[in-house]
């Protein structure tokens, strides 16, 4: 009796599970790929259409000559939600994130002078406000998930440095929670690490089980997935490729060693390849994507990046790396320079070449990314999460919500 | 009535994976931690007893004074083995390995003038041969694995590149499957690969999830363990880390690329650093023990192996680096100068210094590590496998074999 009551559990999990990462099923494809019998499948729709966080759609009715009975489509609701939140240097953003990965809402503003921690929250906290003012009242948020350009703690919610941000050792998942007044803290992670999980999920990745997540923002960094799951390491620190020593060893990095491969592709070096203002390095992608040609001092930038990229492909054979932010404009124009680096410095080996792609979330691969790391506690815990999950109703305090009318 | 049979299969599976990671084990440890009742978990041992495969120890009686009861002992026996095969650029190694990681017998020799891949093959065949000799009549050859110092096609048996034996596209595992007369082909894997495996499960790194495994034979490669699984990449080629770009940019590589790692920590620049003869790069570790004191030009060997430690540490954040073959007696001459360079480019965060450490099976790391791919037909499949496997009295033909007295 146990055993049945936690085999329905369990595969009510999997059931929200495979509608989370498809959106919109049909009963049909649920029965085949979970291996369970139809009117199994259908009890477990039903469950998860009681819960609200489903409905099912009756097919249109089709004409004699179609062959087979159709199938009853199921298809996520707006009744759970996350916030997703993408703290980057130039700006703020928060986005209600529906199951399915449907992006519900979103507001951003720039950040606060100087990156003040207590405005930063502030600020989050107002754009929270914006984005779930259109959510019904009975709808229930059920995680939040926060992206940061820099290393942050496993399980703790510290930022440990974000050196974009000037964060050191920051408390910021408790800062968040009492600001937005949730019970359960969000959960905090890096955005490359961020960036790679959506791309994988979602994105450029899909059917891809080794890749690396390239995050160009002021700094570098990288989100790295083996075998389909992300490589941590051992405090969850993984991925700061801006710190490796790929530079010619002459530049000096503001972690304190020369030559980091951040000091050859980072933002400054571009800006000053490219002629922008030093004041504007958050921008160093809108300026690429402005310019009418590149400028010459571009192409070692793009040896830079693919010599980098080799040692890449050479230490971990990856499928796929993506590029974000903006090393995506900046490849653009030295493909080539990229390209004939990497050949001469990868092994000559086919197998090891690996594609290179834009995001398949475009700006939004962070921001996705948040929510996934949100959600795992509804997809872990389908009834239980929901049951202590807060209704939009009550967030923020009755008074400071406005009339829904 | 299939769900029993096949969860006996599954739990007598775990059971064996249980006894060959630990050697020997209590009936009362099992049942802890299989989470079976005694009952069940005495029948599973009696059914593995009865495969050959362990034997069960009444424990010595105890004075009255003793609490409890004291458990039936088990361990296993060597009736299933499997040969393991390291072949390096200096020499050839066979193990006969049982179940336990529990090396029976070895036979080595010096590798063939040039490498011939068919006096290659002929060698390991005489000293398969060798080890075998002792082993009971009715045993079972249930695997064999190869190490070898290069690029394995996944799953296909192909040795794509192994530069240091002049391999390029060579069939080895059919050419082995062919010399020794198994009807299952032999499993090929890079050396360090391998050696990172065998530290995992029985080496330095037992407890640990996230760990490096450097190899220094002649060139220098890499095993990879993230959350506990190995990190192969997308065609099984990750690790190649001797041409990541850490050098500073003026050596050639073998591979045609310049500033390759290998360029700086490789054989040869150790050779011409400690003044070993160009022709026995095989012994530099040799070499490196022989050693009164360091000269002064390993100091910055020494340099560039901790610029390159501080990138990996940076990007992966393991938990511990094992240093193989002879980067362990270098880094005993060097370790001041490793230290110092890691600390000044790894970042400044304390959760990100690993352990650095000696291999916990000295020399036969590699070679345990192919014995743990070739034994992992009989974990999958207990029954099958050893039904299926050749008996020892039946190798290399009836005529070859010497007479048992």
């Amino acid at each position: 009796m146990r055993n049945q009551v936690n085999m329905r559990r369990h595969n009510l999990c999997t059931l929200v599970r495979h509608l989370h990462l498809a959106g919109a099923l049909s009963r049909s494809s649920l029965t085949m790929s979970m291996g369970l019998n139809r009117s199994t499948i259908a009890d477990l729709v039903g469950e998860v259409e009681l819960l609200g966080l489903a409905r099912q759609q009756l097919p249109e009715p089709r004409g004699h000559s179609a062959a087979g009975r159709p199938s009853v489509g199921v298809t996520t609701t707006d009744h759970a939600y996350v916030l997703a939140v993408d703290i980057r240097v130039s700006g703020l953003t928060v986005a209600r994130v529906g199951l399915g990965g449907v992006v519900l809402a979103t507001a951003g503003r720039p950040s606060p002078p100087g990156h003040d921690p207590r405005d930063t929250v502030d600020a989050i906290g107002d754009l929270a406000r914006a984005v779930v003012r259109a959510a019904p009242e009975d709808s229930a948020l059920v995680g939040v998930g926060v992206s940061v350009p820099g290393i942050v703690a496993r399980d703790g919610g510290i930022i440990r440095l974000a050196p974009n941000l000037e964060w050191h050792d920051l408390a910021l998942a408790q800062m968040l929670a009492d600001a937005l007044g949730t019970s359960t803290p969000p959960v905090l992670g890096n955005e490359a690490d961020h960036g790679a999980l959506a791309e994988l999920l979602r994105g450029a990745g899909r059917r891809v089980s080794d890749l690396v997540y390239l995050s160009g923002e002021v700094g570098v960094g990288a989100g790295l997935i083996a075998g389909g799951r992300p490589v941590t390491g051992m405090s969850g620190f993984a991925g700061e490729i801006g710190h490796l020593p790929f530079g010619d060893g002459t530049r000096p990095c503001h972690c304190g060693a020369v030559g980091c491969w951040e000091t050859e592709i980072g933002a400054a070096a571009i800006a000053d390849a490219v002629g922008c203002p030093p004041d504007r390095l958050a921008d160093v992608g809108g300026h690429l994507q402005r310019l009418d040609g590149p400028p010459t001092q571009l192409a070692s930038v793009g040896r830079q990046l693919g010599r980098g990229l080799a040692g890449l492909v050479n230490l971990l054979n990856p499928q796929l790396i993506v590029l974000g932010g903006y090393l995506g404009p900046l490849y653009r124009w030295v493909e080539t320079d990229v390209r004939a680096e990497m050949a001469a410095r990868s092994l000559r080996i086919p197998e090891m070449t690996p594609r290179i792609a834009m995001p398949g979330l475009a700006d939004r691969s962070v921001l996705i990314g948040a929510s996934e790391v949100a959600f795992r506690a509804l997809l872990d815990d389908p009834v239980g999460c929901l049951a202590a999950a807060p209704r939009t109703g009550d967030l923020f305090g009755v008074a400071q919500r406005p009339a829904v009318t």
